[in-house]
């Protein structure tokens, strides 16, 4: 719900990571949340500082093409935006950001939040992209920020078949970095791998939610046995260990960027949140990311 | 023919244009060429600046993904680069490359030229690729360096009818930037457009050559019909003019990549590269770009 008096709206939006220390704020870095709740201010002249909610909380370096954040704001401020111009507030919005915000970051969209509607704790799954370049890959010096070079040949069949292992509702500690009093549970309803025309290999990632470090670490697994060094099962064994496995790499961030935040039809985003929150609040229930 | 007493390589190399005044080595400024030259001369110990023969001589910002040239080599210098290891001399060389060269250059691959082979002159054709994202478009940031964004809505379909008028055998001098004692005529093979799944539009150029700023141009006089600003038959008018037409546009240089520089099978090569020569050689003739 939004708070009593505001207006919430939803903001789709892309940025390229970097050049910053991912996205939430944090004091003296350059942050994604931190740039864009700052053009909010500015614009909206709020007497407090806009507060932002997003479906994906990314690392440093990672990107997104497909973030999406909600916002409450003040309703004659919104109203305001437009001044003389025939557009709506929403759309006044969009250019305005577009005025302001720096070009590693792109506001696409703002629309009014249909009811019941929270970017974080709606959202039904969210689906990543990571991008390598092993040597059968043409490498492309303009891709070189949201694609990572690796030395050795990729195998994508035995990468596959090895991710195939890994689908399903399981307990994800293994590929996770431990936070204390959430579970690690998480349903991963995709993780295949293609090679594009120009030979980078991309990965599809999606989940209802990912613990902290988990696409990278599931990707590093796999890369393992896409290079010949570990054999098929051993993500699947990994994964039954209830610690974070040590010998699993975490792929560099710039390979990374959420592509995708689903929610459901608007009747049922008030119960999916209220599901979500419910389960967050259970003692020892994962936190959405 | 190479040089007596060297060995002419091929040399197939991808760079980001955005921080290079173009292809041709000037002093003072940083361009690919002289980047290039600088890693070969430094690698093969030469005793003078290596020099470099490209397919397609791009302007400042341009970038390339499939940009061709050809170098002539001391084989002795040469034979000596993969030292103990069990490398070829071409592999070794696109390995000590990749060492030296900045992030936004690769040579993607080495290899002894075929007899008769001339980077330049023996091409039948360059491809190039322009890209616009205009307000229909999902804005990528990843991709800001190689894609332009337009303000109005572009018509497609306006674009393709207006572009097959100007295909074929032609006068290109209403679009070209005049050279003392060139001729203007070119062979336009392909001008089509297509938006990608994410809204992006797309222009394929091939030619047998381009003269300079033509494809920027071509781009230019199509869009301002893609927006309704001119009819379809525009461009077709102003290529009937023997001057350059001031009223086109020059797009800006980030949108545009060469894509692909086409040769004949080997055996013609020889024969492909002395009728280009011939044709360069009379009077008034074009400058294979």
């Amino acid at each position: 719900m939004s708070e009593a008096g505001t207006v919430r709206l939803r903001l789709d939006l892309a940025y390229d990571g970097t050049d910053f220390s991912g996205w939430a704020a944090q004091p003296g870095r350059r942050t994604v949340e931190g740039v864009l709740a700052s053009a909010l201010t500015t614009l909206l002249r709020a007497a407090e500082p806009v507060r932002i909610t997003v479906a994906g909380r990314t690392d440093a370096g990672v990107h997104a093409r497909g973030q999406v954040a909600h916002v409450d704001l003040d309703p004659i401020a919104l109203a305001a935006l437009p001044g003389r111009s025939t557009r709506t507030p929403e759309g006044a919005l969009v250019s305005r950001l577009g005025g302001i915000l720096p070009d590693d970051v792109v506001v696409r969209a703002v629309s009014r939040a249909p009811t019941g509607f929270d970017a974080r704790f709606a959202a039904l799954h969210r689906r990543y992209l990571y991008r390598l370049a092993d040597p059968d890959a043409a490498h492309d010096p303009l891709r070189r920020r949201d694609t990572v070079s690796w030395r050795r040949v990729l195998d994508v069949g035995e990468m596959n078949a090895a991710s195939r292992t890994l689908l399903g509702l399981k307990d994800f500690a293994a590929f996770c970095k431990r936070r204390e009093g959430a579970t690690t549970t998480r349903t991963l309803l995709e993780l295949s791998w293609v090679r594009l025309p120009d030979g980078v290999l991309a990965a599809t990632v999606r989940a209802d939610a990912f613990c902290h470090s988990m696409v990278r670490s599931l990707v590093g697994a796999v890369v393992a046995v896409g290079e010949g060094r570990r054999d098929v099962r051993w993500p699947a064994r990994l994964q039954e260990r209830t610690e974070r496995a040590g010998e699993v790499l975490v792929m560099p961030a710039r390979g990374l960027s959420l592509e995708e935040v689903v929610y459901p039809e608007d009747p049922q985003l008030a119960a999916r949140a209220d599901r979500t929150r419910a389960r967050r609040d259970a003692p020892g229930s994962p936190v959405a990311r």
